[in-house]
């Protein structure tokens, strides 16, 4: 299963709420997160962090996310996936198509054919979208940097900041209509006891079957 | 124009001598290759022959190929082919298919994939592939790295080594097969100018017609 959404959205907490709900039901959770999750991964994720891919564009640092996309997929994804383990991931292929797609303005066709590389086969059974509006996400996130709120009207970069949200935002949502088997929504803007709620009623259905002693099957 | 075949085959000396006959009849040739030939995959260069990549396996090579491929192809030779320039790389594609692909055992699917991210569209219009036989290519190969001429019955490390480079050289004739229109192979055990004018015989046809003081059109 992966989260998505923008930043602010309390992914990182529902998915905590959610590992932990699961292991008290006495399944194996996997708790993971992208960029990073396995060796190779966290060296590209370094790389990428410190600015140094940014000299050489959106497309060099797309793929260099995708180099360790397909290495956290292959080095722990698809093995804790084997083991019949439940793997949660924070952000995962949903992301690099807002952020480096469409924020990126990459093409769809070379975010497409990076996106088969990266993942090489393994598509999440189930992708939770957390929907923010971008001032209440744009907020958060800055709380969160410690910055001093700012109340007042936006200046012209704090506009663009928010188009920016926006966009994502809508990037999300597009990607849950096309992909309504695998995408849900949830409101981000209630009540945090609300949303791990429905989160779970989103999952439940889904959970493999336990008989006692035996091993849970996989959910991705 | 791309340059393929494994070490010790004469690619640099030819495509010297093939760039000094087209500049001779007044077109423009740019000369690159690869891994590198512009900044940013310069630097992956450097990560890749550091050894650093190694670590995380064959994969994450890959991918890192693919990204200096994609940043070569985007930063140097689209805007060369767009000026007018014939464009002669030394190793592309093929290169990755044989070394990472065959002999690096990853699957057909995931190198397909990323051949397209890399090259995003830029196809070479011709492929001169340089055959020789593995022994002659090993024993070249060595010389150049001063390493002492060995007449005896291989041991057992020269004999995998050996069956390595014939394992390359049956790829890149496999390719040539499977994309005749594209790939020409050229006998490299000839004399030097023997395969400079057979070189340039392959060449010659496809060079676009100058009318005085136009630019000559792109031959990729």
């Amino acid at each position: 299963m992966t989260f998505e959404g923008g930043e602010g959205a309390g992914k990182s907490t529902q998915i905590r709420l959610l590992a932990e709900r699961l292991r008290a039901n006495g399944f194996d959770v996997i708790v993971t997160r992208e960029p990073g999750g396995s060796e190779g991964a966290e060296a590209v994720r370094h790389v990428i962090l410190s600015g140094a891919a940014e000299d050489f564009g959106v497309r060099m640092e797309a793929i260099l996310f995708a180099a360790a996309r397909n290495d956290h997929v292959e080095e722990l994804i698809k093995p804790a996936l084997a083991g019949g383990s439940i793997v949660l991931c924070d952000r995962y292929m949903d992301s690099s198509r807002v952020y480096q797609g469409v924020t990126g303005n990459l093409s769809p066709e070379f975010m497409s054919n990076l996106e088969r590389v990266a993942i090489n086969g393994t598509v999440p059974d189930c992708t939770i979208i957390f929907d923010l509006p971008a001032e209440i996400g744009l907020a958060r996130a800055k709380r969160r940097m410690n910055a001093v709120a700012n109340d007042e009207i936006p200046d012209r970069f704090e506009k663009e900041e928010l188009a920016t949200h926006e966009t994502r935002r809508e990037a999300f949502l597009d990607i849950a209509e096309a992909e309504p088997l695998r995408c849900r929504i949830v409101d981000a803007t209630a009540d945090v006891n609300a949303i791990a709620a429905e989160v779970y009623g989103i999952v439940e259905p889904m959970l493999p079957i336990r008989s006692s002693g035996a091993r849970a099957s996989s959910l991705r």
